[in-house]
């Protein structure tokens, strides 16, 4: 697997405090942090953070010592059950929580049809949209600083003609039309954060999706990545579909984040399934060679997505079992042990693609540092100094 | 059927040249034509405007008794075999031969993946595209006036995937992606002739389509009506999914053309095949009952559309049998006498649709008008003279 796209081969000049080279000296070269965004779910931090019981203690701790990169919840109906009392105060001491452990946060989504806020269905179309944009200007400034990554809006493909339930959402959507949606709440968010990450999300990774990012771009939709869904409660997609959707959705060449993914650790849900909500189930475990299975596809899945170039993020949703649908679809079960899963991925993302070395100056200083993009502590006669590399161009370094 | 939008109700006062009214006259109303396009390929006329031979004279004389719209081919492919070489004064002459005849002519396609020319291949994709773009120039600039109605690009929901052999246009759609070319032929069809009417073309009615078009409108492309093609070699698809489409298609609130129809008088082509041009039969005969099937599939689709207000126009792709996949598809059978589909339909056109009535006037020269749009004779006192009926806006007409 070619990987040179997530290393550095940089040329270090080493100096101390009064600009002397940091002649024949070995020094210490320890990564902090990945560049690239190994997330979860980080659902499990609310009542943590919030009650501090240790059963979710451990789960964040197991949590912490894998991911960089962590989504949150902002589904409307939830965050804002009663019109004008928003949860602002405890999603943003959960969020600042994360922000303070080196944790990237997501805020999961502005805009979707589901789990929306029932109180807004007796507005018409234009106050709806004029709530819903005040929504995001709400959030995304509210939030600036702390959470600087969101998924605008989440399964436009569906969301016209979503039709299990009415809902305020999808009223505006068919009145609108699917790009002239995005187009409003896209450029709200921009408006009101240029600086964030802006995704579009869908589970629809046909050609629909394509379509519709084309049309998006073509519209000057401010999208900064694409998000794709990849829920396999029906079974792995198998590495030949992966290379497939990839490649179709990097025509784009913008960045790619694998915002949902999904890898079960027991039964297959049956293929018959369309609305993976439809299934309803009061047991599902996860079983010994379903976690061999899981760890495997984990595994194949992650380097698979991890070597394409414009992949830059893979979210696992679920961290502990019992979830959505009650799945076993964690990384943990629900006695809180870890799965071989959370043992392959943890290998993979702090020890094979992790960088823990030495290096020796040469007499003037110089050293080349090899080592996956992120964060580094640079050590060396006692000192040290923190380092963000994420190219190959030459520095000076002072420690 | 409600049909008030095909239809004025207009108050006309009649004067003389001197300008006193023709009170209590009797005035015959007799229309020439209709507002409604109603189309069939026209590719027939090419023989007959070009030899004359008298089994073309026969096919057009039927042909112009029943349809005031017709399409010509443009097919780079055909119209440029050798670069440099375009057969712009062949084509001229036919459209010019049915523009005298009061007949409105489309070109049809200016952009698509098939028919197109090969000697196009040898270039780089940026020669092609600069090429593609100078053809729209020449036939846009070169037939207004004459031509003001262009199917501009076809089929582009397949046409960066279309894998069946390499193209050009396929290839500059894949790099371009959809909306991208489809917008820089618009933008340059629309430069050429500002008052055309510019179709986007489709086989595809899926939502794949919806999407397209949503992005191309988000975009700015100028797109005048929304082509659809039905082909129905495998069977009618049904009033039900007639006004499905119908439905669908006209969230955008543009016109709608029925673009390609086809229904068949004889047996039907399995729906095992996806792509219709796979179907190659060396006899494909018409049938009694397949005429009388057909005869009243065209009754319903022709009925359903006249009754949405937003189509425009309906274009039977072959006149004859034996056209395209040599087809039972035509109106007309092999041996140039008509079906009963021929029949049913001039019915519906020249005569339950159309209006040849007359009113009398009362003490000061005024009467109500009711009738199809579309042009008129009026005759009083043996003076007659030619009028446009398209809204019921009173006016005063000098006969």
């Amino acid at each position: 697997m070619e990987l040179s796209h997530r290393k550095v081969s940089k040329k270090v000049r080493f100096v101390d405090a009064s600009g002397n080279a940091l002649a024949n000296k070995t020094v210490s070269v320890k990564q902090t942090n990945h560049s690239f965004l190994f997330g979860c779910g980080a659902f499990e931090f609310i009542p943590y953070v919030l009650n501090g019981d240790d059963e979710h203690k451990v789960l964040t701790e197991y949590w912490l010592d894998v991911f960089n990169y962590g989504t949150l919840p902002f589904y409307w109906g939830n965050f804002e059950p009663v019109e004008g009392q928003p949860r602002t105060e405890m999603t943003m001491k959960v969020a600042k929580y994360l922000a303070d452990k080196n944790v990237k946060v997501k805020g999961h989504p502005l805009c979707w049809h589901t789990v929306c806020a029932d109180w807004l269905m007796k507005y018409d179309n234009e106050t709806i949209l004029k709530k819903q944009l005040e929504r995001i200007d709400r959030e995304v400034t509210g939030f600036k600083g702390v959470i600087d990554m969101w998924d605008v809006i989440n399964e436009v493909v569906i969301m016209p003609i979503f039709d299990k339930y009415d809902n305020a959402i999808t009223r505006i959507c068919k009145e609108k039309g699917r790009v002239g949606l995005i187009k409003e709440v896209f450029d709200k968010a921009h408006e009101c954060n240029p600086d964030a990450v802006l995704l579009l999300n869908d589970f629809n990774t046909s050609i629909n999706y394509e379509i519709l990012i084309d049309g998006c771009l073509n519209a000057g939709v401010p999208i900064s990545a694409i998000g794709i869904q990849s829920h396999q409660h029906q079974g792995y997609w198998g590495k030949e579909k992966l290379e497939e959707v990839l490649e179709r959705f990097s025509s784009f060449g913008l960045p790619i984040h694998f915002t949902e993914n999904t890898l079960i650790s027991g039964d297959i849900m049956p293929a018959h399934i369309v609305d993976l909500n439809d299934w309803q189930v009061d047991e599902w475990p996860s079983t010994p060679e379903g976690e061999e299975r899981q760890a495997k596809e984990v595994e194949e899945m992650y380097r698979t997505l991890f070597a394409h170039p414009l992949v830059e993020a893979i979210t696992t949703w679920d961290f502990r079992d019992g979830a959505w649908l009650n799945a076993p679809s964690g990384f943990i079960r629900k006695d809180n042990t870890a799965k071989p899963s959370y043992e392959m991925l943890k290998k993979l993302i702090r020890n094979e693609w992790w960088t823990d070395t030495t290096v020796t100056t040469d007499s003037e200083g110089n050293a080349l540092i090899e080592g996956f993009k992120g964060d580094y502590c640079l050590e060396a006669d006692g000192r040290s100094c923190e380092v963000k590399f994420t190219d190959d161009t030459a520095v000076d370094i002072t420690i």
